[in-house]
C-alpha cells in the first residue's frame, strides 16, 4: 500500500456535520462520485482519498485527508488539482498545510540553485542579499536603464524588473533587457561589484522560449517570473529548460484560500523557484507576523534533496525597516524594496547605499 | 487618451477609508509604487489607473478602477496581473466586475466553435445538449471504455473525461482515448447517433502537445481542460493552436475571491472556451442560483464578435433536476450529470436513456 500525501484543510462548518463534510470531501478530491456507486474494491481501497483525522480548530475543524500519490500522475498541476481543484471552488475550504511521503519531491524539479547557488553568482556570503525593481511600467527603456545603473552602483545585488513589466510597448522584452542588462554591467564595471539582473517573464509557452532565447543571448543571469499568471505546469517546464535561477512573485496567489508558506514556499519551491517573494508584514498586504516568518522557514526547512530556497519579504518595505527585517528574517534572506527607494527622488542613488550598507553592517 | 477597462473590486473595509483604500487600489494594480514619486507626467496620465467611482455596498463598498488597455500589453496573463495579480493576496478585495472597451477583445482568440459550432458538431438543435463523466479515477481503461459505450448508446450528446483523469498510470492518455473513443464510435454505428467524447487534457504545454497530436490521430472531436490548472497563457497557446471545441472545466478557479460569472464565463470565453462548466445550485457547491444564472447569461450575452459559449451546469446534478434545470437555464445549454448516473449502478444505462429522454422532451 502506497504512503499517502497528507493534505490539511480548514473547513468553516460546525463540528456537526464535520464527519461527514470530510467524507464528501475525501470523495470530492479523489474520485468526485459517490463511494457507494464504486464497484472496484481496488479503487475504493487505493484511489479514494482516506479521511485521517478531523480535529476542532478555533470554532471550525480541520480535516487532514490522505490522499494517494498515484492521483496525482506525479505532475504538477494534477497534483495542485488533487490537492485544490474542485474544493477551491467551496469558499469554507481551506487549504493549510501538505506534507509529502519521503521520495515524492523526486518527481519534480525543484531548485536548480537555491541560495547557495544565488550566493555563488552574487558573491556574496555571511550577510542578508539585497534586491529592488524597476518601477513604474510605462517608463522608457532608457529612464529603467538609468534606474539600473544608479541601482547597481549603489551596490544592490539583485535587481529585478517590477513584476508588471512584461512585454508592452513601452519597454518591449526584447528592447529592456540589453539595455537594462548593459547598464548594470557598465555600473559593474565602475564599482568592480556584481549586481545581477532579473528580468519578468511573462506570457504563454512560446513566449516564454523566446525571453529565454534573448535572456540567454544578453548575458542575463537570474529571471523574475509569476507562476500563478504563468502557470504552474508551463513554470515547471521552463524551469527544465532554463539554466538561471528563478525568483518567483506570488502575484495571483489568492494566497487567502491557499495558506502562503504552503504556496509560496513549499508548493513554489517544489516546482522549482529558488528564491520567492512574499508580501512582508506591516506593509501593503495583511499577511500576520506569523504567516511571514512560517513563509521563511518553510523555503529553507530541510527537505530530502530539495535545495533550501531565498525568503524575499517585499511590498512597501523601507530602508528604516532593515534590522528589524534582519533580525525577524536572518541573514538567509533577500530584502526587497522597491517603491521605497523610488520615494527617495534625486536622493535614489544614497538612499540605495543606505540600504546596502545596513544590510552589509546589520549591527551599524 | 485610450479608453480604460473597468474593474469593479468589493473591499471590506471601513468607508472612511474608502477613498485611500481606492487610490491604493489603483497604484498596487498599475505602477506599484508611491505615485508622488513617478516624475512622468505621462506615466502618471496614461498608465496609473484611476479611481472611477467608490460606492458604498453592503457595509463595504465597491470601487471603479480605470486600466489603461496600454499596462495588459495586449496578453492574457498581463491582463490577469493588471486586474487581479498582487491584490488577489489581500483577502479582503474581491474582483466582481470587468468591463472592456470596444474592440479591445480583439487581442484574444476567443472561441472557435461556441454554441453553434458544437451544435453543428453534435447535430443537436432545439432542445438543450446532454453530458456526463467517465469516473471514477483508478479505474482500468477497459472500464472506462465500456462505459462510456453504454452511456452513447443511451444517446448522451457529450461524454467527457472526468477533470481528474489526467495522465495517471491507471489509465494513460494514449491508452485511454483511443479506447474510449473507439468504444464511443461502435455505440454510434448501432444507434445511428453523433456522440462526441471529451477527453481530459492536462500538464505543460509539451504534454498538451502530444495530447493534441493523440487526439487529433484518433478522431476526438473535442477537449475538456481546466484553464486554471494548465495556465492561462498556456491554454490560450492551446486554443490557437487546436481546431477542436474547449470545454473549460473551473478546477483550481478559487472563484470566491473573482466573481465566478466574470471568471468562469467573461475570462474563459475571451480566452477561448466553447462551454464551461459551473457548479450549479443545489449541489456539492455553494453558489448561489443569482451566481448561476449569472454565469449563463455571462456565456451567452452577445459581445462583439466573441461567440456566445454554452453554460454546463453540473457538480452533484440529478436526472430528477432536468426539468427544473431546464426552465431555469432553457435550452442554450449543457447539462451535465456524472455521478448521479453512475449511481444508478447497473440500471446505468436505463438512467442515462431517461435522462436523455428527458432533455429532448422536456414538457412530458
Amino acid at each position: 500500500m502506497e504512503e499517502r500525501i497528507l493534505a490539511t484543510y480548514r473547513i468553516a462548518a460546525s463540528e456537526s456535520e464535520s464527519r461527514a463534510r470530510a467524507e464528501a470531501l475525501a470523495a470530492e478530491q479523489s474520485v468526485e462520485m459517490p463511494i457507494s456507486a464504486i464497484v472496484d474494491p481496488r479503487v475504493r481501497d487505493e484511489v479514494v482519498a482516506r479521511v485521517v483525522s478531523i480535529l476542532p480548530h478555533a470554532g471550525d475543524f480541520e480535516v487532514v485527508l490522505g490522499i494517494a500519490p498515484a492521483t496525482t500522475g506525479n505532475e504538477a498541476s494534477q497534483l495542485v488539482n488533487m490537492l485544490f481543484g474542485n474544493c477551491s471552488l467551496q469558499p469554507e475550504v481551506e487549504l493549510v498545510d501538505v506534507a509529502f511521503p519521503v521520495g515524492y519531491e523526486k518527481n519534480f524539479p525543484g531548485p536548480r540553485f537555491g541560495i547557495e547557488g544565488i550566493r555563488a553568482l552574487t558573491h556574496v556570503h555571511g550577510r542578508a542579499l539585497t534586491c529592488t525593481a524597476l518601477k513604474p511600467q510605462g517608463s522608457t527603456v532608457e529612464h529603467l536603464a538609468r534606474l539600473a545603473h544608479d541601482f547597481a552602483l549603489a551596490g544592490i545585488d539583485v535587481i529585478k524588473d517590477d513584476h508588471g513589466l512584461a512585454n508592452q510597448a513601452f519597454s518591449p522584452f526584447s528592447q529592456r533587457v540589453p539595455a537594462v542588462q548593459k547598464a548594470i554591467e557598465r555600473a559593474n564595471r565602475k564599482t568592480g561589484g556584481n549586481t545581477i539582473y532579473a528580468p519578468t517573464f511573462s506570457g504563454g509557452p512560446s513566449a516564454l522560449r523566446e525571453q529565454a532565447r534573448i535572456a540567454a543571448a544578453e548575458g542575463v543571469s537570474m529571471i523574475l517570473i509569476a507562476p500563478m499568471l504563468a502557470g504552474i505546469p508551463s513554470f515547471i517546464e521552463l524551469r527544465s529548460e532554463l539554466g538561471l535561477p528563478i525568483l518567483a512573485h506570488p502575484a495571483f496567489g489568492g494566497a487567502n484560500r491557499i495558506a502562503p508558506p504552503l504556496l509560496l514556499a513549499r508548493l513554489f519551491r517544489l516546482f522549482g523557484a529558488d528564491a520567492t517573494i512574499f508580501p512582508n508584514h506591516g506593509g501593503r498586504f495583511s499577511y500576520s507576523r506569523a504567516t511571514c516568518l512560517g513563509i521563511a522557514s518553510t523555503a529553507r526547512e530541510p527537505w530530502a534533496n530539495v535545495r533550501p530556497i531565498l525568503p524575499v519579504p517585499a511590498g512597501g518595505m523601507t530602508v528604516e525597516r532593515v534590522p528589524e527585517m534582519l533580525s525577524g528574517y536572518g541573514e538567509e534572506t533577500m530584502l526587497l524594496i522597491g517603491g521605497g527607494l523610488l520615494a527617495a527622488g534625486v536622493q535614489l542613488l544614497e538612499k540605495s547605499r543606505e540600504f546596502v550598507r545596513k544590510v552589509a553592517e546589520p549591527m551599524t
